[in-house]
């Protein structure tokens, strides 16, 4: 049976289930609240935060995979281009482009036109080191992870610290090839 | 200037910006993890679901009143309608409806026939008192406060722990009248 075609992230945003955005957004607000209470350390924080979001994007991949019809990525450039346009689109509802890549192919910017983590988010003074989106980096990393792809993932650019985009570095650091006890046409 | 017509829930949570409601649901997941790893105390975890969603939901209920077009409900009874009619639809996307009314017409109970926060889960033995939705109780009590309704919000049923649907009882404790210093129509 001839594979069926990719989704784009658009439609399949259109379809699957969704909640209020504002709901997520104060939602995740509190878990940072919490932690900056529990954890008191923002590097401590940041660290918790890319874990959750770790945990999360090793499961989300798979309603990636069900929902998008995506076939395999031949490479990371494929891979990170498939993220952007369909991977944010398809859970966050925002479009995210593909810049800075280097000469190797192996490290790329995501960059992100809009962000519904931060509507409302202002940080204090006594937070000034906190990465407050370090879950989105968690979620990339762990997805990436599931299709055996490890990866390095930090914040470039904030628009909480002042810069004027939200950019997140991916890194390929390894690539596992797969090994499958059948093949593909079985 | 006529107010303008109340809006159905299904057409707010047409038109409010979202979100994919699996990442909602396993983002919540990783608070009450978080929670529960923080905290120990099944107890404790309860309360703070509740201290969060009472949070949130004192500033949910702008969004719910800047996009509702509700005008003041006449009653407790009214209030509870809406509730669970445009206030669920609008956040979570589902239906709720109201049971259980006493003879006072003070306290009722709010049914869910779905709810996007538990999808995957299953709760281990060790957290058998956890009320894991517990967030939703808050939620409901913060925004009642702010519109002057003191109330007590409790769960009755809960399919984690076995029930057949999710109930959660609202009980008025007191009404404080809302004086101000204008007339409406000025």
């Amino acid at each position: 049976m001839a594979p069926a075609a990719p989704r784009s992230g658009e439609a399949i945003f259109a379809s699957v289930e969704r909640v209020n955005a504002e709901l997520f957004t104060l939602t995740y607000g509190a878990i940072v609240r919490q932690l900056l209470t529990d954890l008191e350390e923002v590097e401590a924080v940041n660290k918790q935060l890319d874990q959750m979001g770790y945990n999360i994007g090793i499961r989300l991949i798979d309603e990636f995979l069900a929902k998008s019809n995506v076939s395999r990525c031949v490479d990371f450039k494929e891979t990170a281009e498939v993220i952007a346009k369909v991977g944010f689109k398809m859970f966050l509802g925002v479009t995210a482009s593909v810049t800075n890549w280097d000469a190797e192919g192996t490290c790329c910017s995501i960059v992100l036109e809009d962000n519904p983590l931060v509507d409302f988010v202002e940080l204090p003074d006594t937070c000034q080191g906190l990465y407050y989106c370090n879950i989105l980096s968690g979620v990339v990393r762990g997805a990436l992870e599931m299709v055996s792809m490890k990866t390095e993932v930090t914040w470039i650019r904030d628009m909480l610290r002042g810069d004027d985009a939200y950019e997140l570095q991916v890194k390929l650091l390894k690539q596992v090839p797969e090994e499958y006890p059948y093949k593909d046409d079985e």
